[in-house]
C-alpha cells in the first residue's frame, strides 16, 4: 500500500484537489483535465498529474479524470468518509468561533464538546455544543468518542492542555496557542500560529518600497508560508 | 543590507525567537544562551545560532545573547516597532473573533475597521471596532491608514474581496477563506487554511494503527505543516 509514504505536503495538496473537485461536481462535470483544474483553481497541472498518479490511474488520456471516482477516492484517503469527533479546549472568543466553524462540518469533523475551567462558562451552550468542565475531560472524551482535540487557550496554559489531551489518549491535536508545544511520540500536532503569520506581513511592510521587482517574486498563490 | 535576502521561513523563526526573548525579559534575565533558549522553548540551538549570526553579532562567547539588544533588533527587523493598521473583511463569527484577537495587539496590529455587506451588521460595534459598509472600503482604507487586510468571508466571495483590497492599494493580506487566491505582483498574501490542516489530521487518524513506530516519527514540535 503506497499511501503510507504520502508526505504531509502531498496530503495538503490532496485536500485542495478534493475541494476543487467538489466544486466541479456541483457544477455537473463528469470529467476534468489536470489543465482545466490548474487553470480554474490557480494550481500547477504537472504537480496535479504527479500527485494523482501516485494513487493509481484515475486519469484517461484525452478525457481527464473521472470526477466522481476521484472524489470518492480522495475522500477515503483523507479519512473524510468517517466522522471525526472534536473537543475544543478553551471556550473564549476563538474557541467559540471554532465551535461554529463551517470548515469543521465540511471536513466531517463534529464538535462534540467545548471545555473550560471558568465556572461562569461551564454548562453554557454555544450553538448546539455544551461547555464542559475541563476537569472531566478524560471522561467526556471516552463517553463522546472524541478523537481530535483543539487547543484554544492562552499560551501559558497550552502545554498543560496538551498533556491532559495526551493522557486522555487523543492522538490528533490542533493548536492555536502561539507557543511551541512538546508532544509525545505518536501524537500528531498541527499548530496554527497566527502571530507568526502576522509578523511575516509586518516584516514585508517594514521593508523599504522596491523600485524594481527584483525582490518581489510574482506569486500566483501562497497557500502556506 | 543583508535583510533583503531573509526567507519567510527565517522570518517565521525570528518571530518565534522574539516571543521567547519577550518571555525571558519578563522573567528578568539579561543574557541567554542559544542552548538555554533551545531547551526552554523546544527549539534547535544550532538553528538559532545560524539565524541570529545572519544579523551580525548579538552573541558573546561564554555569555550568550544580550536579551534587550536582541529583542530591540528583532522587533525592528520584523517591523513591530511601528503600528500596522488592519481592516477585516467579513463581520461573521470568524471576523468578529479576529477583531478581538489578542495576537493582533501583541504584534502591534490595530484593527481599525470591520467590513461587511450585510445592512444588519453595518454600523454595529464589535468591542471598539465599527462594522463599515464594504462599499466604502477604499475610502475607509485611505482615511484610516489601513495597510493590512484580513479576508474572513466565505470561499466564493474571497477572490472578489482580494481584488477590492488590491484596488485600494493594500499590499499585505491575510486570507482565512479555504480557497487558493490569485494575487497581483507585489502583494503579499498569507493564507491560513484550517480545512487543509483538519484534513491532514483526518488523514493521520484514518491510517491503520501501526505496530512499530516505523511510520511515526518522534516530533518535538510541528509548528507548521
Amino acid at each position: 500500500m503506497k499511501s503510507e509514504k504520502i508526505s504531509e505536503l502531498t496530503t495538503n495538496r490532496l485536500s485542495v484537489y478534493l475541494r476543487c473537485l467538489n466544486e466541479i461536481a456541483v457544477a455537473g462535470a463528469k470529467t476534468v483535465s489536470s489543465k482545466a483544474l490548474a487553470d480554474r483553481f490557480h494550481l500547477n497541472s504537472a504537480q496535479i498529474r504527479k500527485d494523482l498518479a501516485y494513487f493509481g490511474e484515475f486519469g484517461v488520456r484525452g478525457v481527464g479524470y473521472y470526477v466522481e471516482a476521484l472524489r470518492n477516492h480522495l475522500t477515503k484517503i483523507l479519512g473524510l468518509d468517517r466522522e471525526n469527533r472534536v473537543g475544543i479546549i478553551g471556550a473564549g472568543r476563538l474557541g467559540t468561533a471554532l465551535a461554529d466553524y463551517y470548515g469543521f462540518r465540511k471536513a466531517n469533523f463534529t464538535v462534540a464538546a467545548l471545555f473550560d475551567a471558568d465556572p461562569k462558562k461551564i454548562g453554557k451552550k454555544v450553538g448546539e455544543t455544551e461547555v464542559k468542565d475541563i476537569k472531566n475531560f478524560a471522561a467526556v472524551v471516552k463517553q463522546d468518542n472524541i478523537e481530535v482535540a483543539v487547543i484554544a487557550v492562552p499560551a501559558e496554559f497550552a502545554q498543560a492542555a496538551l498533556e491532559r489531551v495526551e493522557k486522555a489518549g487523543i492522538k490528533a491535536v490542533m493548536n492555536f496557542a502561539p507557543v511551541a508545544l512538546k508532544t509525545s511520540n505518536g501524537v500528531k500536532l498541527k499548530s496554527i500560529d497566527l502571530t507568526t503569520s502576522l509578523e511575516s506581513l509586518s516584516y514585508f511592510l517594514a521593508q523599504p518600497p522596491k523600485q524594481s521587482s527584483r525582490n518581489v517574486k510574482p506569486k500566483v498563490k501562497d497557500r502556506r508560508e
